[in-house]
């Protein structure tokens, strides 16, 4: 038996294309070099990666220690009905005026995204995304077999939407969506309401969806008001939103997001993929669905603390010789353009080469976040996610570090 | 403005093919006419969906009413490395020797699957799976943009696998896996060892990845042993087992699960799409790691509970005339075949027109469980989730049902 199985060995299988094509995180892929500068006993400033240190809601977490099902049960596939209540009555309070039939549960943002790509487009059919933007729509894209076509925005302008004439000349009769992030990571960008009915003019005259990643709603600055695509005129059969708790409440770990969409073919065949995956984590629901009564002192508290961190770190930044950064209107991230040969060597020369009095920092390279190749690779991504003091001596390692590395430009 | 919008105003965008293809879940379609008998006053015995009603292990639910932290954080994309290793732990008890390194925590089975269909599978390529299967194999497959290639079994012959050369003929350079589910749902099949060692042959002829549902794994009964793809000699580089939480710890709702393979590539690839979705679900991490210790007595009682469902069940169903149902050797399904025109009518009828003393029962119509069409069609799925007293007076129901159903066949 066994002689037979040698007799018919041939090559191992191999894996496919698509998972060949698949981008590491280009936010945790430098996370060996992290913990090799920690071995070495180095402090790092971890800048790279959007897990804030805030509190979770003592709303949610006391729901979860007085959870007293006996058994831990799925829910529905879309989530629990009474949850998705309280999600509409959460956007109708913040101006949206949506039903909870419009409102389908998931499993984070992340599935919401990939439910939006698998319901609106089919393999090899594109999808326009304005870049830098959030590395993992790469990873979306690919699962699904959809095309990602970017369109590059400039650090010059703040990284503002580029003129229609700009997105016509990417569409094709392949292009079936365009697909923002507002307020935008990685940029911080804040769409206007003018930008976002120049899309709903593009979306409506070429028949495109137009997705809209709106997951840091609540992280909007200096008197800013966020528009959400759901509520432009005209866009009704158009958008579809991708929503998070994991910002909003400090959650990350809960894994539960929803989709939003008031076009019933989006949202009855969304909710197909959902039945396949059964239903989204129920302690997760239960967390989610306590945290809407979260107190608004809890915003106001963690709002001005984002303000305070990002007002240090973009003056401390833009102090600093040959640095650029654009003041981010919302969420917690800037792009910063920093005067090296290579972001992505810097990154690891800060880990593996540098420390300032035993500390350096970890910075996402930007190049993962833009898709067109050769871009952005001067330039990193920075979430400010840490409190002021680690911040100031964070941005005070980057100052030293700056000077010394080898790969300099002036 | 607006009458530039009108101007423009084409069609509405139109979902994806994808998204049409996509089924509808066999085993949650009837729930409104399930929903408009409870509405009528009936009593329905939801023996469509392996929602058990087994309570999950007390060490579960403690260890999430005692979680402590105090923000949500995420957690590594491969899952907690302490999970991880006590998960290898587990593995090894059972007598499966991996190694941490070797196992990946996703969230529930599906998303294993899905992960292990776009590691090793491209957009067209073909995936050949015994059925009846687990109708959701068809959702992640058309997710993944992958070909179902169906081996039909017999309920004749209570489901074993077919000849080698059945699978030869289905063979093409686009097949690339065979997946099996053991013990199987829906059939309750259990894989010898002379099957599994045929398999293994096969798909190292042919160079295919074997892939194995393993999620029923503890309950076999009958004194059978359950025999691991991965313990199977020449399959370390082909193997990839889909395992899960769900039924083991009647823990449904926690969404975690994991992909298991010594293939180094397809972890390592498994995991640039686990870093995509960020991570699987915290809470539900923090109950499976603590369910690794739950007593053995759990699992002795479960096991027992399920054999008396079983005989109960289906001593009771061979009883009915013109009723054949195998008997299963593992998990908590059954395949029963009915004297009746149609099962997808029937099932419909038992909710919407049948009740005997006010009770009905709710039954998954076993073509969705097939992927040949017109397959199956007199057959139901049955989930033997329920107390011996309900079922008994499920079976009851049944009985009467079948006496005055119209499309009745003899």
């Amino acid at each position: 038996m066994i002689s037979g199985v040698f007799f018919y060995q041939r090559a191992m299988p191999k894996i496919s294309t698509k998972g060949i094509k698949m981008p590491e995180s280009p936010i945790r892929k430098l996370v060996p070099f992290a913990e090799g500068a920690k071995r070495k006993g180095k402090t790092v400033f971890h800048l790279n990666i959007g897990q804030p240190d805030i509190k979770s809601p003592e709303v949610a977490l006391d729901a979860i220690h007085n959870f007293s099902d006996k058994v831990v049960e799925y829910s529905h596939s879309a989530g629990f009905e009474s949850y998705r209540k309280g999600l509409a009555n959460y956007y109708q309070n913040v101006g949206i005026n949506i039903d909870h039939s419009d409102v389908m549960v998931t499993t984070g943002g992340s599935e919401a995204l990939l439910f939006a790509l698998n319901t609106c487009l089919d393999n090899g059919d594109e999808i326009i995304i304005p870049e830098p933007f959030y590395a993992n729509y790469n990873g979306f894209s690919i699962s699904a077999g959809v095309q990602v076509k970017p369109i590059t925005t400039s650090i010059n302008n703040g990284f503002a939407l580029p003129a229609i004439e700009e997105f016509e000349k990417l569409i094709t009769p392949n292009t079936k969506a365009i697909l923002i992030c507002n307020p935008g990571n990685p940029t911080g960008y804040l769409y206007s309401k003018e930008e976002l009915e120049t899309l709903r003019d593009i979306v409506i005259k070429h028949d495109l969806f137009l997705f809209a990643d709106e997951v840091y709603r609540e992280f909007c600055y200096d008197g800013n008001t966020h528009h959400s695509v759901l509520n432009i005129e005209g866009l009704e059969q158009h958008a579809v939103v991708i929503d998070s708790t994991s910002k909003r409440y400090s959650m990350c770990g809960i894994r539960v997001g929803c989709m939003i969409s008031k076009n019933k073919d989006v949202m009855a065949t969304a909710l197909k993929f959902a039945q396949a995956r059964l239903s989204p984590p129920t302690f997760g629901q239960v967390a989610g669905e306590a945290a809407l009564s979260t107190p608004t002192k809890y915003f106001d508290e963690v709002s001005e603390e984002y303000v305070a961190r990002r007002d240090l770190l973009i003056e401390g930044l833009n102090k600093i010789e040959g640095v650029i950064c654009p003041k981010p209107k919302g969420a917690f991230y800037c792009i910063a353009q920093l005067p090296v040969d290579d972001a992505d060597k810097f990154a690891q020369w800060l880990l593996e080469d540098f420390d300032y009095n035993g500390k350096t920092l970890m910075v996402a390279p930007a190049a993962g976040f833009y898709s067109t190749p050769n871009t952005g690779t001067t330039q990193v991504r920075i979430a400010y996610v840490l409190n002021q003091e680690a911040l100031t001596e964070a941005v005070e390692c980057l100052e030293k570090a700056l000077e010394i590395y080898p790969g300099r430009i002036r």
